[in-house]
């Protein structure tokens, strides 16, 4: 157990954050446990150069103000040696990604990339479940049939005409589950409200489907409001929780630790993958482990940005990947997408269709990589 | 005859086979046979480098494990000799693209390229007529007529000013045959389903028109279900099946020899053009010849890319193409759109709009190997 | 006047023609007159080496096949002798464009560059309103207003917030004049159709407006129906005939010279520029003056093409052009915005949109050729 | 006080204004004063070489004849001295807008970017409320709802789907304030029209909103109606009148001199700020300090610009930038952004739309200016 600094190192610390200096720390800025939370005083750097690894503390926000620019220096530890290390906690690497990636068969044709649906959308919101639909072919799914409130159907059609259309009885929410049965994932949430009837149809449909879902914003939203419903749902189901959602969900943390080991357990009660979204986005799987994502900018903090991601994994299970490839491969992409899409459009600017109109260069960069 | 391979010579090739090794076949991989069947030990090779031209049996999906990448290699025989060796297949070559395509004369006027009409779209698949109108307008036809029902309405005419619209009288379905005698080709089956009205239409159509048609997608369902129709379709027709479609059209195969066949009996059977849609898209000919298409990848395996195919077709038929000149050029800049697009997106996120796109550059690039 | 060519001579022309060889003229192909249609055997050039200017007939359609490519060869004449030469019909040079080019004063605001409106489109036919629209405040009108029938409502407001909107009483067609005596200009014709409501529309309107109003396409077709009106159009108003168009209008010709005759005797009886569009345009003056316009090309054969030239002429007579010069800026940058588009998508590919999207990069074209 | 130019001078001034050659001015032309407005015998110069800094004179309308081009040079002045020198009227610099420009913290997320409210639109108008929406959501706006007449709905979500929609009780206009307690700021005016009843909206939004408000268009002419209204605008709201709307609102001026106190003293009463719309657009300040623009050109003088303006402004208050802040930073980027847009598209050619797109640019434009 790490002890928080006290006396003079702490008085020391004190003395140091007071200058106007810039502050470099080697390794880790003293104070901060690498493993742990401790309410000490902290050195507050302005660079922190840490070695070969960035430690787990840094993953977290409340830490972010203590480390500074985190860089990280190659102390040439042997990779025999660092793969035989245990542990639970990984930083996603691109060359993780380029190894999960599916290569496309000459011969396969679309019915080999599988059957995407997409229950989204309610009145005023049918942006959202646009923005998931688009992502979701744009990713790579065979084929992608949207599932939206009646008036939701000339906007679909009209922007993105790739994407089939069903639509509920209903004018304006979600109040009916469509036969699902013959589609091989399922994308639920982005939009559709909480309304009584919209819980109903995500009841029937955690009920009658077997094949993973993928649920987001307002689905996990009714989740929270349903915790027994969380015991049925499909085997490797994903769930894409912002931390606002994922604290109705799962109860409150004080802290990074404590929010990782409240994610790990829900992976595994429940056999599903978490995705946290954050700045470093933490993907928990039900094996224990965890695997924090070091792509992605604050100009991703915009309107949509999740129900691009949504749509991201949504395609990816429907095309072959492991939900849990997906989850990994989903958040990498995205997170890259964007960082392309900041290049060219400034953070400030950059909207979430920015990200989808990015993916098809995120894929070309992986492919490139590969070639080196 | 071929014979399978046996005794010792099987023992080889399996052990071969076993091996971790890359395997690199000489012409052909042992085992197989160019021009038929043969259901036997066959070597698995990583890579196949074959003379001066591919075997028949590289082009059929079950042969693609045998051969691996195909490499072609040029032993120098003389292109007169080349063109006297009667054959009955062919596999494209970018210059027979450049000599079949039309040169615009500086004086014509958009009368001179035709007035196609395409009979397209149900509620919720409106987006497969928006995707072959625009593939028709954008192949170069004079004008485009979608005939839709009413829902798909407000969809066309936003998102393609350049297209003009007839509705029917039915808001979801197509169920009355408009006038057509005023179009040079008819292109029918994007996303409108097999209800019976619409089966009506198809018939009717098939009774009055005597222009060329294009038949896709369900339009091909519904003749299969009414095979007696087939020997109405006006001469010079154009079907473009994939191989379920072909399937439940003219009866299974149990090789790839066995689908040519039937393939090709069709077509001569019907006086029509079939485009069975497959990694090598096989366009078959009333005179017995047939042609393999050597552009394209997988990224064309997604929602939409075959709708996008029937419109080019269509829109060459309209500005004076013979059908069988618009089948071998739409599908060859099919592909070679695809193909542009994949540079460019990645073959993952590429949709059927981007193919759209991308037909201009691939007309520009036959001009630019023309003047090589 | 010329004599056909007769005897030996056209036995000559005979044997040359019917030699497989390529064929070049010098300055004119023997049996072709440069000012008067004659009807003798005629050398069919491949290639026409012309001395230092284009003789007439070689604007017309019907000499294009005894011409084949035209190169003129500079020969040295002095410019003041060119401009003192006694000429009614010019050919437009970029020059002409540049200097009648209007530039705009840093202090102006969009009620410096006037107010449009243009009154088009029936349905099935919206996309016509929508190109001219766009096409006329991309060439610089400060305010665009398009007068709809109401199923064109939502269609333009998607697809072109830039464009205000008024819609017509009726849902399918102009049925009724709107309040016209804010705008500065009019533009009538695209898809409106020619039932006898819009036509009294345009009866009403050519008895109220005194401004300017470009007709086209169908308000053509109506006054070819009713051509007592034609005493009573703006002077000033430009009309943007198709020979087909021009033909209904006018009376028929048997040659291009003819043809001319008939334009400028139009223009000069009705007050009117009257531009017919050809593979050289020729925009005709009521002073006498015709001239013949030298950009563009076979890929603007193409449905909407025409509408995007009223919008454009519209738009430059809002912002202050005279509609002569308006007249032969907007041929000229029309024909000049599809030779760049192209370049970039092909003949066979390009649709009236991409003229649009190109407007821009005609202008800047001609800021370039200014510089220098 | 400066007094006019008279007798002898005036002759001379006489003369050199009537020879045709090129006038240059060293600091400012003879006769115009630079601090005030004088009445006399001016010369009329191409050109102005002026010292250190433009002299306020110069950024007014009437005054751009008499200087010309204006070209500033550097004469040395310390920096420290500039700094020194009391003043209240200033010429936005590039630096000035680095300055306040907010860097994005790594580990935020979209609630840190706030959340803004749109209320714009009228039937024939929805294209100023998609307009300033999207402008709104492209400069930075964490989240942004519109709220609309019920026929901009489809219009609206086809168009952006990264903007949530609220409807008015009302088919064709605002009529009902919704809650709007839940914004960080609220624009208000684009499209909206001046009926009765939107008026009663506007006043009701006055009398409860206690964030900032931005005042464009139709609502800025609402409030010159009901002038009494002025003292109830929130503290720190923002008005972007076009001269003819601030004249309405502020009574008339006969000079810019004039116009500059009447704005000051505006912004001073109803400590509001002031972006008055013009080439050199002058943001005023409760403080009674007044910011000219120096970016900007006379192609964004076309429908549509003002509303991208307010989106602008309306975002950049969203993310946290204060009002005063906001309106300079608004105003520098959308003139920037159109400067870029006038590169690639000319200033005939651009629309309102082509400002948007840029927005990016001009961010990254910023970027690339500080790395120097």
């Amino acid at each position: 157990l790490n002890r928080a600094v006290e006396g003079q190192f702490a008085a020391l610390i004190n003395h140091i954050n007071n200058t106007n200096c810039e502050v470099i720390s080697i390794d880790i800025p003293s104070g901060l446990s690498p493993d742990q939370s401790v309410n000490g005083k902290t050195i507050i750097a302005t660079h922190t150069l840490t070695f070969q690894f960035p430690k787990l503390s840094f993953f977290f926000p409340e830490n972010s103000m203590y480390t500074g620019t985190v860089h990280i220096l190659d102390i040439g530890l042997h990779t025999v040696f660092i793969k035989n290390v245990p542990a639970n906690n990984f930083l996603l690497e691109e060359n993780d990604i380029i190894t999960l990636r599916k290569k496309r068969n000459a011969f396969s044709h679309k019915g080999n990339y599988g059957h995407a649906v997409i229950i989204a959308g309610s009145y005023g919101k049918m942006g959202a479940a646009l923005l998931s639909c688009k992502a979701c072919i744009r990713s790579g799914a065979g084929l992608v049939t949207a599932v939206l409130p009646k008036s939701g159907y000339n906007i679909m059609q009209t922007a993105i005409p790739e994407v089939m259309v069903m639509t509920d009885s209903s004018e304006n929410n979600i109040s009916n589950l469509p036969e699902v049965t013959k589609f091989n994932v399922v994308g639920i949430g982005p939009g559709i409200g909480n309304l009584e009837e919209t819980g109903r149809v995500l009841k029937l449909l955690i009920q009658n489907c077997s094949c993973p879902i993928v649920f987001d914003a307002d689905a996990i939203n009714i989740l929270s409001e349903n915790k027994t419903w969380l015991a049925f749902i499909p085997k490797g189901s994903v769930l894409t929780p912002h931390p606002g959602e994922f604290e109705r969900l799962a109860g409150n943390w004080s802290n990074g630790f404590e929010r990782l080991d409240l994610q790990t357990a829900f992976s595994k009660k429940y056999s599903c993958y978490v995705v946290l979204k954050d700045h470093h986005t933490c993907i928990s799987c039900p094996d224990g482990k965890s695997y924090f994502n070091p792509t992605g900018n604050a100009g991703m903090a915009t309107a949509g940005s999740g129900d691009v991601l949504t749509g991201m994994i949504t395609g990816l299970i429907a095309q072959g990947y492991s939900p849990r490839d997906a989850a990994l491969a989903g958040v990498y992409l995205h997170g890259l997408a964007g960082d392309i899409a900041a290049e060219k459009i400034s953070m400030e600017s950059m909207i979430a269709s920015d990200i989808i109109d990015n993916i098809g260069k995120a894929f070309l960069h992986l492919s490139k990589s590969e070639l080196k």
